[in-house]
C-alpha cells in the first residue's frame, strides 16, 4: 500500500493555482516508537495556509519547496505505538499535512469523541475556527450589550461563529460578505441584524455607514483590505479592532499600500490587536466547555462547505482564498469508520 | 487698556504660515459672575493644535475662521468674580486661547503653587505633556524591565518624559529625533541607550533595526509617518504601540497613504491603541503625585524651548510642527509676578 501526498511545487506570486502543488506517491509510512499512524478522513483548508507558502516571514515557519503541504485534519488511528491511542480512535491534529496517511506524535494530537457530534466539527466549530472566534471576540473585542459588531468574511469559518456569539452577548451584528446568498444566510440563520455585500456595494464606506448608523464598536477583521478601510472610518470612541485575518490581501503581490488611520486611533482611542489561536492552546478546554453544549443544543449553527476527494485539496484551498466557498471549507478524503 | 489676540484668518493646506493667524486688538474683557480675568504669562503651543485648525473632523471641535486661536496657558488672576480665586493667584487652563488677557470659568482652571517650582512646568512636565507620557506609557505601553522602548520625537514635550520613565521602569530606551544635538542630549541627559537621526539615517528601517537588535517591545509613537513604518517592521511578539501623536504627517495634505501592517499584527499579536490625555483628566492628581517629587528631586529632567513675545506665538507653533524646536515649546507672553 502506498501513501499519496501533496508537496509544494512552487510558491504562488499572487492567487495560488493547483499547479503550485504536486501529487506524489510514497511508501506507506510506519510509526516510530511513541507515534501513531492515522488514516486521514477530513482535511481542513484555511486562510493561514497562504502565509505558509509565501516567500516572506510569517508567524510560523514557511513550507519548503518539495515538502509535504501542512494542514490540520481528522482521521482514524490505524496503528499505534503510543499507549494513549489505539486503532479505531478518532484524532484531530494540526500536523496531518495534505496526505492520505500521517504519522503523528502525541503532542497536539487530540482525541475526538464521535458521541459528541460529527467528527469534522473538530476542524470547525469545535476546533480552531470556533475557538478563534470565541477567544478573539471575548478577549480582544470585549463585547457589551448594545455594541455594534461588524464582522468581515461573516459567513466564513470564523466569522459565522463571531456573529452568533456577539448576538448572544447582546450586540447588534453587521455582516460583510461577498454574495447575496451569504448575506441572506447570515441574516436568516445566524441572526445578523444587517449586511453589506462588499462586491456589489459600489461605495463601500457609504454602504457600511448606512448599515452602522451608530458607528462601530467592534470590528472583527478577517479580511483587511478595503473592508477594513471602510470599517476604520466608522469606529466609535473606545472601539476594538480584532485583527484576526487578512484574506482579502493574502494573495496580493507586493506590500499592502493604502490609507492609514493613526489620526483615527487618537481621535477615538480605539485599540487594534492581533490574534492567533495557537497562543491559546492551553485554554481549548475552556472554550470547548462553552461551545460544545451550545452546538449540541442548536444554539450555535455552523455551515460547512465540503469538497470531496483528496485530489481536490488544492482546489479547496483556492476556493477559500478567492471567497468562492460558503461556510467552513473541508475536504472529505475518505469515509468515516463504519459507513 | 486693550487686549491683543490672534484669530484664525485661514486654514493652512499644508505647513501653517504666520499669515494663517491675524493679530487683532479688542476691548479688555470683563469677567462675568463666577468668572476670573487672567493675565497671560505663558502660552503652550502643541502638535494637537494642527488638528484644531484643519478642515477635517478631529477629536475636538475645530476653531472657526475669525475666532480666537485656542490653546493652554499659565497666568495671573487680575480680577476675580469667583470665590475660589483671588487676584495674584497663578492658574493654568486649556482655555486661555492666544490672547494677552483671558476670561476663564472655574471648570478646567487649576491653581498652580509657585512654591513647587517654575510655574511654566504646569504646561510641561507637570501638565499635559508630562501626564500624557505618564498615563500613555504605563496604561497602554505597560513597560517591563528588559523591554526595548522606541520613542519618536524623543526630545519633544512628551517624548523626553517617556524616555526617562521607561528607563526608570528598567527598559532599554531608543530615541528617534531629527538632529545630532537632540540625540546627544537624549543620550547624555535623559539616559537613552541608543538613538537614530531620522533626517540623516538614509535607510531608516535598517538604522532603527541596528539600534534595536532585540526588536521593539513598545513603540511610543509621537509622529506616525516613516518613523512609525520603520518601527512597525521591528515589533516583537506581544508588542504595544502607543498611538499618541502624528506630528510627522499633521501638515501633510491629503490622506496618509503608505504600507499597512495587518499581517504584522497577526504575526506578533501586537496591540496598538490611541491615547488622549483629556480622557484621564480625573486622574491628574494621581500622575502629579508621582511626577512632582521626581521633578523636585531632579530624577526627571525637562527641557523647554522658550520663544519670547506674544506676537511670536504663531512662529512658535510652526517651530513645533516643523521639528525646529528643541524641547517643550513655550511662549513667554509677559513677566512673572514680582520680577
Amino acid at each position: 500500500m502506498r501513501n499519496r501526498r501533496f508537496v509544494l511545487a512552487s510558491r504562488p506570486a499572487a492567487m495560488p493555482e493547483e499547479g503550485n502543488w504536486k501529487l506524489v506517491e510514497t511508501a506507506m509510512p510506519g510509526p516510530g516508537e511513541g507515534e501513531i499512524l492515522v488514516r486521514t478522513i477530513w482535511l481542513s483548508v484555511d486562510p493561514y495556509m497562504r502565509g505558509r507558502i509565501a516567500a516572506g516571514k510569517g508567524y510560523a515557519k514557511g513550507i519548503e519547496i518539495g515538502a509535504v503541504m501542512g494542514g490540520g485534519g481528522v482521521g482514524e488511528v490505524v496503528r499505534s505505538r503510543h499507549p494513549a491511542f489505539k486503532p479505531g480512535d478518532i484524532v484531530e491534529s494540526m500536523a496531518f499535512g495534505w496526505q492520505e496517511y500521517a504519522v503523528l506524535g502525541p503532542a497536539g494530537t487530540r482525541k475526538v469523541d464521535p458521541a459528541h457530534g460529527p467528527i469534522r466539527h473538530a476542524l470547525g466549530i469545535l476546533g480552531m475556527p470556533g475557538l478563534t472566534a470565541y477567544f478573539a471576540l471575548f478577549d480582544i473585542g470585549r463585547p457589551k450589550p448594545g455594541d455594534t459588531v461588524v464582522v468581515s468574511a461573516a459567513s466564513g469559518a470564523v466569522g459565522q461563529v463571531v456573529g452568533q456569539l456577539a448576538k448572544m452577548a447582546g450586540c447588534r451584528t453587521v455582516a460583510v460578505a461577498g454574495s447575496e446568498a451569504k448575506l441572506a444566510w447570515c441574516r436568516d440563520e445566524l441572526g445578523y441584524d444587517a449586511g453589506v455585500n462588499h462586491r456589489t456595494a459600489g461605495d463601500l464606506p457609504a454602504a457600511l455607514a448606512a448599515a452602522c448608523p451608530g458607528g462601530i464598536d467592534i470590528y472583527f477583521d478577517n479580511t483587511a483590505g478595503l473592508i477594513a478601510d471602510a470599517a476604520m472610518g466608522l469606529v466609535n470612541l473606545g472601539a476594538r479592532i480584532v485583527q484576526c485575518g487578512r484574506i482579502a490581501i493574502s494573495s496580493q503581490p507586493g506590500p499592502d499600500i493604502g490609507p492609514r488611520f493613526h489620526g483615527q486611533f487618537i481621535a477615538t482611542r480605539c485599540r487594534m490587536e492581533g490574534f492567533l489561536i495557537f497562543d491559546h492552546a492551553h485554554r481549548y478546554d475552556e472554550g470547548l466547555r462553552r461551545l460544545g453544549p451550545w452546538v449540541r443544543e442548536g444554539k450555535l449553527r455552523y455551515r460547512e462547505d465540503i469538497v470531496e476527494g483528496f485530489e481536490n485539496t488544492p482546489r479547496a484551498l483556492i476556493r477559500v482564498l478567492s471567497g468562492t466557498n460558503f461556510g467552513k471549507q473541508l475536504v472529505k478524503v475518505a469515509d468515516e469508520p463504519g459507513r
